[in-house]
């Protein structure tokens, strides 16, 4: 983008002029050059083809070779050091992803295994084409509680659990789609509709729910209700009192605790990352041991019983386009796509911001579409970057990467060997890791900052909490986000007017009601309209202008003196305007003339500038005259012809 | 509301000061005082309360019930030659309801004498509720139509008459239900959203649906299709062609003709109104008059048939809450309900515009509501204000509601004596009445200037248009109310940001791409942010100033010089500004400060200063000398310290 004008030092001081500046239309462009700047601004907001300027072709070549796969751009550089780093980092993440991939498989009611397998292929995929440096990629709590929350309504895990499974596998490839289709279409902005307010709210809300999940794995009840709600899984704890295992529970709480306070450690010494990084690994192996030795199993300690072993078999045979279930499919990967993605870009950039790199967006949401739609193939489910587990990457020194390739051989030697380990690990430890996983989602701080700065946001907030606890997950994210769009549009129904008043000694004009040393000038109304001016506020803008021009009359000291002679319209902030806006200028002054008031015009920007020209024909409202740069111009111009005018009388 | 400053005459020459003015926070208001600002300015633009202010007790009796009742407004003051005029006008537009009020309740497939019935008892409630001079009530062509159509989806009008009957009366309940809630709850801004654009597009779609219904009676096709469609439509008359009927067509013509050429004498000559308007009932006569000397119902030509003599009988007892199809009649009443409000509010506010008078939206929500209530109770349809019906009221020089109550009686009179005379009235008079009386939604002229001013909004006109026509009436109505909306959106999610320069030998900074004379600063980079910051748009305006940052430094000019030192971000078009809105700025003072950039506001308003405070505890954002009321004192400031520094080096 080239600039318009030229440079020079720091301005001379201002004198006071007596010419005034002319409002020039700006520059002509055609309608095509507007609609590609108009597309390019809206799809190319970074300008991903900008470093291809002026390159050979060779390099061009090799830039985009290295746009795509992002590995080419810090593989040839990468050094021994950087491994170690890696292969630490690497290791400890893995330590935290396979006790977290057998919970969370269980969280999304699918074979645990299938957990494994999603912390295998998928990191493979992303460290070569994704762009962050610190995401650990891997299975997520709240995606894997929505997937499974939402194929139950139709499927049993229970009853028909190869269905389920294959309707798992068929979700994640619509979700990787759907992801890397949002990503090449340019599309990213969908996911800024999650404001920070609902997101807040919906974490919240997903970790209680999650956390209330757990009460069946740490109080060991067997009939447990197959509803998320906080009502129905309240009502089935307490109606299954006599199901209560006073083993399990002793077990879980000490398992919950250690956890718990491992976390704590870390949280207050960044530096003991490894404590909690290894609390999950050393419970599940500290509790499998236990119950293997007292085979507290047959005393009512439900464990997670023979798995496979073996790497990740393929599963393209398993994908089901063509079943009755096909739209519940589809809905549950839009869903489950839209929350990892915002997980997942969220983190990257988080961490991209702290170590001042740049993450591109839409190239990480094709990074994140291709690995779950690879993950589809091979008996994977939903993956996304984690935060708690980037987070431990991070601290325990990730510098590229490599660290998830490390992780994933480290599981794949897991998946190849060491799962007949896991056949006697407890059920309730997998509870206790997942709800220590999930109380970090509980963000209080954040929420007190929301309500400090914008009480609506807070509302939303709200919203977004209550609808995820109290009616579902899905529909409580849907209605945070409708409620934040209603927002948006409301504000521009009932856009700000604000009367101007001048700064005494200063051409400057400012809201009256703000700075109270801003007086008014006798014969004149400055308004000030902040908002761009469309179908959905003429109306409104219309009345309430009228309504301050009737206002303005009815003071006393207007009627003494000679009343309003101009209207001013200070139109800085009105950054677009529509046919109906356009209209609202022509009804205006048709309205004013009846009242002998002027209406003038100050500063309309370029496109709104355009846009009354084009409709005003007969120059009523652009008239010489009554279009300036400034108020104060404005202002000195007609109190001008004002003097002119009585003291021709 | 109060006005903060005092007043004084014309400001001095602003001096050149060498003061800054400080930007101060706006006055404290509590968080009541503002939710209590807000919500008035949302739900009471229009301040009604307001001319109750400091009366006496008596007073306000009196006020409130003009306000409930207008008729106590102007009866009072009602006179002999207002009664005159009001009878003339008031015979015109019946002389014009008869034939219409029959045609429109065919066109909503109801029996021809509910049309008469709907145009007796409206106008009467309306002429002591409603605020509007010149509305002529009664059953209008595109309400009608919406409410055949989506009745006829579920049931049929010819096998089951009684209960389509029924269902009408109830869809028109529920209208009339919903347009008084909207009023009583202050929502009237709900039909702001059906833009112009929209209103044209859907206007013209529906006025060729609505003629191509027609061409069952100007043909005299017996076997016509029940869709709406173009394409079946046209299907259906031209598979058809062996029904259509010679005589029919002959006459048919003649007569559209006729009605056609006294439009355009009336168009051409306002002062001709009565020709136009006595057109139709002149149609009715010399058809009906022909087809009974010439039998010609024996030869092809088919006739309204036998009417019932009377007034309304009520229908209370028709109304039907608990039926299967009570989902279909509430869409049917609010579509048809938004529908008509709409119509009817615009043609109120364009001839209170032309006699400079003001239409209070709410109260006329209520008027329009309640009328259509009562109606529903005495065998009416849904009723607004028509346009045609309007305009020839107000050419005929009505002067009060007393016109209506004119039409009203007149219809009254036909209801109980002149019913016989309608017998052999031919359908294809009908036909050629609803012709002529829709080919005026079709407004070229307004769609040109649609076109010539706002290529987006042509796009939603042209999808109202062909939504219309090609799929249904209420999806192409909505498809172009959600394409506006996501148009608003989208606006907001990606707002400009614009590079100013200081236009030479002034204080003023203009967008540099708009004013060519604008000249950049060295060291500065001053961007204006044009929208409210919020959640939808912060990840895009980081990512933008920070792509702006590095094109200024990529420039060669600056590399030579010392770089960028300060970003000056100009706020004054920033109208609000939520959680993630301040996190933005959090963020981008972070990225500067990497860079050794300082981040410099100008003019942030009340309400973004507000929060800003709130949210900046460490005073990180709004630093004192980082906050200037003018791009002009911040250049200055500033670059004095530069100086400053440079000689001390």
């Amino acid at each position: 983008m080239e600039a318009g004008g030229s440079t020079l030092g720091p301005p001379p001081p201002p004198q006071h002029c007596v010419e005034i500046h002319a409002v020039v239309p700006p520059p002509r462009r055609s309608g095509m050059q507007r609609l590609r700047n108009r597309l390019k601004e809206t799809f190319f907001p970074d300008d991903p083809l900008r470093q291809f300027k002026g390159q050979s072709p060779a390099t061009k070549w090799l830039l985009a070779a290295q746009y795509v796969f992002p590995i080419l751009q810090w593989g040839p550089h990468y050094t021994l050091a950087l491994f170690k780093s890696d292969v630490v980092s690497g290791l400890t993440i893995a330590s935290l992803a396979i006790p977290q991939g057998i919970s969370y498989a269980k969280l999304a009611n699918l074979p645990p295994i299938v957990g494994l397998y999603s912390s295998f292929v998928p990191p493979l995929v992303y460290a070569v084409l994704g762009s962050s440096r610190d995401l650990a990629v891997g299975p997520v709590s709240i995606a894997s509680l929505i997937l499974g929350s939402m194929l139950r309504q139709e499927v049993s895990p229970v009853k028909d659990p190869i269905l389920f499974l294959q309707l798992g596998f068929t979700s994640t490839f619509f979700a990787g789609l759907f992801q890397a289709s949002l990503g090449f279409l340019r599309l990213g902005f969908i996911i800024d509709f999650l404001s920070k307010a609902t997101l807040v709210g919906f974490m919240a809300g997903a970790a209680i729910i999650v956390s209330l999940q757990q009460l069946k794995g740490l109080l060991g009840i067997t009939h447990f209700t197959k509803q998320m709600g906080l009502v129905p899984v309240l009502t089935s704890v307490f109606h299954n009192t006599h199901e209560w295992s006073w083993q399990t529970i002793l077990m879980g709480v000490c398992f919950l605790l250690f956890l718990l306070l491992a976390r704590h450690i870390s949280l207050k010494k960044p530096r003991l990352f490894w404590v909690s990084a290894g609390a999950p690994l050393a419970s599940v192996i500290l509790s499998t041991i236990l119950v293997f030795a007292f085979r507290a199993d047959r005393h009512g300690i439900s464990i997670i019983g023979k798995l496979e072993e073996g790497l990740n078999p393929p599963s393209w045979n398993m994908l089901r386009f063509g079943s009755s279930h096909l739209i519940l499919v589809l809905k549950t990967g839009l869903v489950t796509g839209i929350i990892s993605l915002t997980e997942g870009i969220a983190v990257g950039r988080t961490f991209a911001a702290l170590k001042d790199y740049r993450v591109d967006g839409n190239k990480e949401m094709i990074a994140i579409g291709l690995m779950n739609v690879v993950g589809s193939f091979t008996s994977c489910y939903i993956t996304t970057g984690a935060f708690s587990r980037s987070a431990v990457n991070h601290n325990a020194g990730a510098k590229t990467a490599v660290s998830n390739i490390v992780m994933s051989v480290t599981i794949m030697v897991t998946l190849l060997f060491l799962m007949p380990l896991f056949q006697f690990t407890p059920n309730l430890v997998l509870a206790a890791i997942i709800v220590t996983a999930v109380v970090g989602l509980v963000d209080l701080p954040a929420a007190y900052a929301v309500w400090k700065v914008d009480k609506f946001d807070f509302l939303v907030m709200l919203c977004a909490f209550f609808g995820v606890i109290l009616v579902s997950v899905q529909h409580g994210l849907a209605i945070a986000v409708g409620i934040s769009i209603f927002k948006l549009i409301f504000q521009i129904t009932r856009p700000k007017t604000v009367m101007l008043g001048n700064i005494p000694g200063t051409d400057i004009y400012r809201n009256l009601h703000h700075y109270k040393e801003a007086m008014r000038i006798q014969g004149f109304l400055i308004l000030s309209i902040e908002a761009p001016i469309n179908f959905a506020n003429t109306t409104y803008l219309n009345e309430r202008i009228l309504r301050w021009i009737e206002d303005y009359e009815a003071e006393d000291h207007v009627k003494e003196a000679s009343g309003l002679q101009f209207l001013i319209l200070e139109l800085s902030a009105v950054s677009a305007i529509d046919t109906s806006g356009v209209l609202l200028f022509k009804d205006l002054r048709r309205a004013l003339e009846k009242k002998g008031v002027e209406l003038v015009l100050v500063n309309p920007l370029g496109e709104v500038l355009e846009k009354l020209q084009k409709a005003d024909e007969n120059q009523e409202i652009l008239r010489p005259n009554n279009v300036f740069l400034t108020v104060g111009e404005s202002i000195g111009s007609l109190s001008a012809t004002m003097k002119g005018q009585s003291s021709t009388i």
